[in-house]
């Protein structure tokens, strides 16, 4: 690939203020179906950073939502009978109309109901996959799962689950934790941005999962691909919140100064934070 | 009327004063039916400013809370098949038993079931109707409505749409924007307190719904009119956002800001920051 | 007992300080089936003091969930049909495993659904009850309840119906107030460690129960008793409060205080700020 040819961050930071200038520009319809834990956070998240989200998990509207929205989310954090069949709509309406859409499989491996539908909604080829390292190996059948919302893998531990659950479906798959990993199957990026509190305030993870949703559908009708869009969200995602842990207290005032510099954050600051590391394979 | 003769913005700031002190003097319980993203803060709003906030939602329940309470918000934000038989149930109870309630018909327009909902909750005479302009628009059946939960309509464009809503109905309406209208089909009362950051947190604008709620209720007995009733929620709750975005760095903190600012405002402090204009037709 | 032999006050700070010292160094899972309204609330303090939260509340999935948790909560607040099959499945699950549970019955007493509910929970046997004065008489049949989540009667008056429902069904019963009364139905432990603004942010009794249920996975294995457990989970919570507050501004400031006391709490800083007493009878 001609870019090996360059230093291999820039063209992902180049990538990424590209995208968050886009976004900025005309504000990407992300439609999210989120567990009740995190919906506020993250309705919050993606207004903070200039998108315009829409919690619409209801049957009957899902599916013609997805076909209108940007970029979708399907989180499975706590999946009631109606947000299942919202989910199975929104993947079909998503599908129909050519709309990107995110799968986050929250505590999927020792939850039978989650873990069932997880299984049949990969099957329908989701644009993204974001999980911690658990649900990742879960997913891809290599393990029983966390005790819940936790990770207990590592990320590294998930990389060949997640190459191959890349490959098998189509998708990108981003495995988040100390360092994020993301893959089309192939090439390999890792980003070490991020900050411990992350993990101390519920919804950071799956709050990437919806920015995840928002840059895909900025990413639309660009030349950007989607490993580097998906990778793209998870580096402003994780400077922004480095950038919050350097004003807070605490997990309290870490979420309040991440909602403030998601929004304050400028594509020009994005180069001198980046820490990306990439390989084939 | 009498009250044209003095400066009519005095004499809704006095109303708003008095309707604040008698809020912490005999806190209303304020009964909220209302969205999944936003009941948390919901609550925090009504708390902060001194109301008793319950957010019962259960078929079974809504009927006789209703009843009991002192003000319902009815908002349509993520109307699960319970929520939605919920509504029905609180809107019979809130008509037998005279107490005020609110509609917030939130994304109606392009979303088939929450419109269906919101049209058969109007003709039950809701006693103030709160939306952006183009929810209104949508409810008054002159649009599509809009793409979700963003107004791409603008007040002004409104003003026609929800003077027939008030005349139909006999509802106050109040349409959210940069200058929230509030009316009751004949006079239009503008106010042009608050802040662009309000629109930045995820229930900026659903909070003043359950804000009006609580405000009916205190106005029970007095001899405050409804139309004035809701414009003094309106311009209290905008008068605290100002305050709070002056000392906020961005939404989050703004959020946070927001509800000390409520906590805070005193009665005296309304008249100083209210910017109110008010036509006849 | 041998412990009236010294300071009583000294032995409690001191299962407290041991239990908040082995919650930092093995994060009890704490399943939580909680109401919409404080679920994100909820998992933010238990990640803030160091447990690992898992709000699992999904037929088919709690009962089992409960059986692998080290303690487990069902907070009344808002039970929708699912939820209320979820806490039947989870309190089945916590008995035949031993898992300690926390039955937190919000607002019943004037609601016929979760006033129902809880009567059938308790007869589970929950470890423990919390709830405020007013939940808590209508728990033990003493009066109709509060007019919602509000406590209409004092800790005092609820005394009665503690040490009642303690000895009825073998639990310890914690009554939030301004005083907090815990009791095994014999003795009694009251702290006045708190802070007015607890009751200005929702949720700010539900995490109690929560924590209380984090601190019952702890004790497991150890030699403290259940009713030092639970009041030592009271103790914590409510020091924590009183160190959030001195930084605070008002109700949305207090929030996200808490959460950054909640993490910086050490076991050492508990002594100097108890205030505690005990009685027998």
């Amino acid at each position: 690939m001609s870019d090996l040819l360059r230093p291999p961050s820039t063209t992902l930071v180049e990538d990424a203020a590209q995208l968050l200038t886009s976004l900025r520009a005309e504000p990407p319809l992300t439609h999210c179906i989120t567990n009740a834990v995190v919906t506020g956070f993250t309705a919050n998240v993606l207004l903070a950073i200039g998108a315009a989200p829409a919690m619409v998990d209801i049957v009957g509207e899902t599916e013609m939502f997805a076909g209108i929205a940007s970029g979708v989310l399907l989180n499975l954090g706590t999946p009631t009978p109606e947000q299942r069949d919202a989910c199975r709509e929104a993947a079909t309406g998503a599908a129909a109309s050519g709309t990107p859409w995110v799968l986050d499989p929250v505590a999927i491996g020792a939850l039978p109901v989650r873990t069932a539908l997880a299984h049949e909604l990969v099957a329908k080829r989701p644009t993204a996959i974001r999980g911690n390292a658990s649900e990742v190996l879960a997913l891809a059948g290599m393990t029983a799962g966390g005790r819940g919302v936790d990770a207990t893998d590592t990320t590294d531990a998930a990389s060949d689950a997640a190459r191959s659950l890349a490959q098998r479906f189509g998708s990108i798959v981003a495995v988040s934790g100390p360092v994020d990993l993301i893959t089309d199957g192939e090439e390999i990026i890792r980003i070490s941005n991020g900050h411990e509190l992350l993990t101390k305030v519920t919804g950071g993870g799956c709050a990437l999962g919806a920015i995840m949703a928002a840059f895909l559908g900025v990413a639309r009708g660009t030349d950007v691909s989607t490993l580097r869009t998906v990778a793209s969200a998870s580096l402003v995602y994780t400077v922004a919140a480095e950038r919050a842990a350097a004003q807070s207290h605490g997990p309290g005032s870490f979420a309040v100064a991440l909602l403030d510099a998601l929004a304050a954050l400028e594509p020009e600051d994005i180069a001198a934070a980046a820490r990306i590391g990439r390989s084939e394979r």
